[in-house]
């Protein structure tokens, strides 16, 4: 017989009801008396578990009674209906069978546990229900990326993870190497797998640009790596990013693909995925569905830095950091701007280009670049981008000026002599909107397997 | 005016002909006469081009008659019918603006150019017909897979890059560090960012496994690296790799999911993209559609390692290296038994355990592993899998006899004292499959920039 997801008898019912079936799953907990039982298995396919009810009908009610949470098992029997209570059905088993095991040392026995320990079993934390519900939209959110882009006929781009250069200076970085450099010998360079130093990437983008000039809409979705030793609960050194870029686009295209995108993944998420969303209001973000269709409803506003400093001034006394142009926002000045002033998600553009990356369009003020920063309610900056100089030479004076070799850059420079258009694209952090649209606060428990600063097991 | 993407032409030009559209792209070539002149564009979206007609009604027609290959423009004009030509249809342009120049000295005139050549300038190389061809096929296969996990309700799991354990052995590593590795000084492996020495990953199934303990049937989709010196056609440090793992599943559970997951890509290529495929037959590789219709319409084929050993030796003769039991299978026997004996897609069952990996699992007759490698015509082994030891003790010796650390894996040995369940997998190479469907003969070609030793530009 096949094993039916439990997914299955939620989504249709009527297809199994006083049917016999086989189910599979793991014990979440176990009620026995002395001639009958209740077991409660999750199988993983879904958020909601699935009640068995067992008697010493069954040839190893002993043996069933005195299993362990944790266990896996297989049950065949006959799905009812329980119209008095709070499930809407049960299994009435005919036979368990002992898949695996578990003992009374298992760590997740069914009592409430905090997030910090079970970080350190992030092996077995999948199986509860907050972790379930978290990796399971992870995957979801994943999916309606790709789903977003392929719609609009984009290419998904697999920009190299071991790279040669720094690029934009975006952070510090993680060096890759084959050289022997626990030996006494001082180490050569050139002797290295490639030959050269070499870097894990902290972005995808001036890499991705070059398809961008050949396919039109192109993305990226890749790891990306961060060696900062920072310890907070939004750094990971190890993280997802996608960013996409557009051609014969400007600043202006760039926020509506990124309003679009946005608006189209949390839709998705609460689409397919109502049971974890409801617990997620429920347990661990009580505002969160107000506060993601206050997102999806509403039609994102746009502002300069410069009027938003102008804003952001006239509340100066309430802040810690004094707004003031030429520094970049802090938190609490997104934070105040998109829930205080505009109440829902707000763009801020046209940043001074000393705060911002050389490869951002120069406006004609000479003072501010085409950047945009999206910021949205209970997070501040979710996504960053902008529109890319295409002007050959101020890209080159651009880069002058903020110390960079010209050279090592001939590919990227070589897409403004050949045909180069206006384009534009952004980053966003993938685990900042996991956490973003599941409430949880910590980045470490959003990551499968996190990597921050002296971390790292499994 | 909204710029309308060459695809839309194609597959919806009962919209557009004879009405006013704007399109924009990249100069493929330009005929010019006194008063009139072709331009060929291609914009990315599509495979196919787009000829223009201009004449000297255009403002800007000397400007135009004079543009290189390469060349970004913009035109507005009108869709016509041409029942006569080769192409379905042209615009008839009323305006071109230029939108970025380019120069006599581009790089991509209109030439057969090397693939050798083309990978010096792997930030051009997609403007071409087959690296256009190659790189939205491979973004379109990212997208099959999945969307083949996601129909079937498994869960995308992104196992980390970063790793503390070398797993499996697989494969050479390569070292991660932020260490000052060319200082005088000997470095201390406890300062390094994570506080001990790391690896980036070679493979994630270990981890994954914990996740299918969770959610039943999960799948890995991430960059993996092998710091290996082979200098081969077939070999990259930086790949991407699918590796699928379910839960309450044995090896035959195993193979059906291989078998219908490599169909489900094919056929979606050979849908989605019938324009690019028809090219790789055309240019790439002859025989390509046939082989690959051969394989989604045949039933894959099965044989044990021991049968297959048999059949090969009474070939012997015609093999480098002799076929004999206990030693691994070369492409030449692999090729040998999918081309001429079976002729179709073939899986090779249940190997000598001393050469394969220490979690496969046990089979009775204690020789052999449930490992299986699924060997198709034109490459051999394209997927490999097996079904994982799911016995605490069996698998604990196995270790031993690997000289595995017990310690270094108490968290997977967990998965086996806590609900251990049946359960299998494989790991499939992503730039494999995409020379495999493409008919690309080196993986440099599927690679946007690949990596491979004392080779690492852009």
């Amino acid at each position: 017989m096949t094993i039916i997801k439990v997914k299955e008898l939620y989504r249709n019912k009527a297809n199994f009801i006083n049917k016999k079936i086989e189910v599979a799953g793991w014990i979440r907990s176990v009620r026995g008396s002395k001639t009958f039982g209740f077991l409660v298995i999750n199988d993983g396919s879904f958020f909601e578990n699935l009640q068995i009810v067992y008697d010493d009908s069954i040839n190893n009610f002993e043996e069933v009674s005195k299993l362990s949470v944790g266990t896996a098992i297989i049950i065949s029997g006959t799905l009812v209906e329980t119209p008095n209570a709070k499930q809407p059905f049960e299994v009435k088993a005919e036979n368990i069978h002992i898949e695996g095991k578990s003992s009374p040392d298992y760590p997740l026995q069914k009592k409430r546990h905090s997030f910090e320990y079970l970080r350190t079993i992030a092996h077995l934390r999948p199986r509860t229900n907050t972790f379930s519900a978290v990796f399971r939209v992870r995957s979801l959110i994943a999916y309606a990326i790709h789903q977003f882009f392929m719609e609009r006929n984009f290419v998904y781009v697999h920009t190299p993870i071991i790279t040669g250069s720094d690029c934009e200076g975006a952070g510090e970085m993680f060096r890759v190497t084959t050289l022997d450099i626990e030996g006494d010998k001082k180490v050569d360079k050139s002797k290295d797998f490639f030959g050269k130093e070499t870097n894990l990437t902290v972005s995808g983008q001036l890499n991705v640009e070059t398809y961008a000039m050949a396919f039109g809409n192109v993305y990226t979705f890749g790891p990306t790596f961060r060696a900062e030793n920072s310890n907070t609960t939004r750094h990971a050194a190890e993280f997802w990013m996608i960013e996409p870029e557009i051609a014969f686009a400007d600043l202006e295209d760039d926020m509506i693909l990124a309003e679009e995108m946005l608006k189209y993944i949390i839709n998705f998420v609460l689409e397919n995925a109502p049971e974890e969303m409801k617990f997620f209001n429920d347990f661990v973000d009580k505002g969160l569905l107000d506060r993601l269709n206050n997102v999806v409803n509403s039609e994102f506003k746009k502002i300069t830095y410069t009027k938003a400093i102008e804003i952001l001034q006239e509340n100066n006394d309430n802040f810690d950091y004094k707004a003031e142009w030429g520094n970049d926002l802090q938190t609490e000045h997104e934070r105040y701007l998109t829930e205080n002033v505009f109440k829902c998600p707000v763009f801020v553009t046209d940043y001074p280009k000393d705060i911002k990356a050389f490869y951002m369009r120069l406006n004609d003020d000479g003072k501010t670049v085409a950047a945009m920063d999206l910021l949205v309610p209970g997070v501040g900056e979710i996504i960053g981008g902008s529109q890319r100089e295409e002007r050959y030479n101020i890209l080159v004076q651009r880069m002058k000026d903020c110390s960079l070799n010209e050279e090592d850059y001939w590919w990227y420079l070589d897409l403004r002599k050949y045909g180069g258009t206006r384009h534009a694209g952004f980053g966003l952090g993938f685990e900042r909107a996991i956490m973003y649209i599941t409430g949880m606060s910590n980045i470490r428990d959003v990551i499968a397997f996190p990597r921050t600063v002296n971390n790292l097991e499994f």
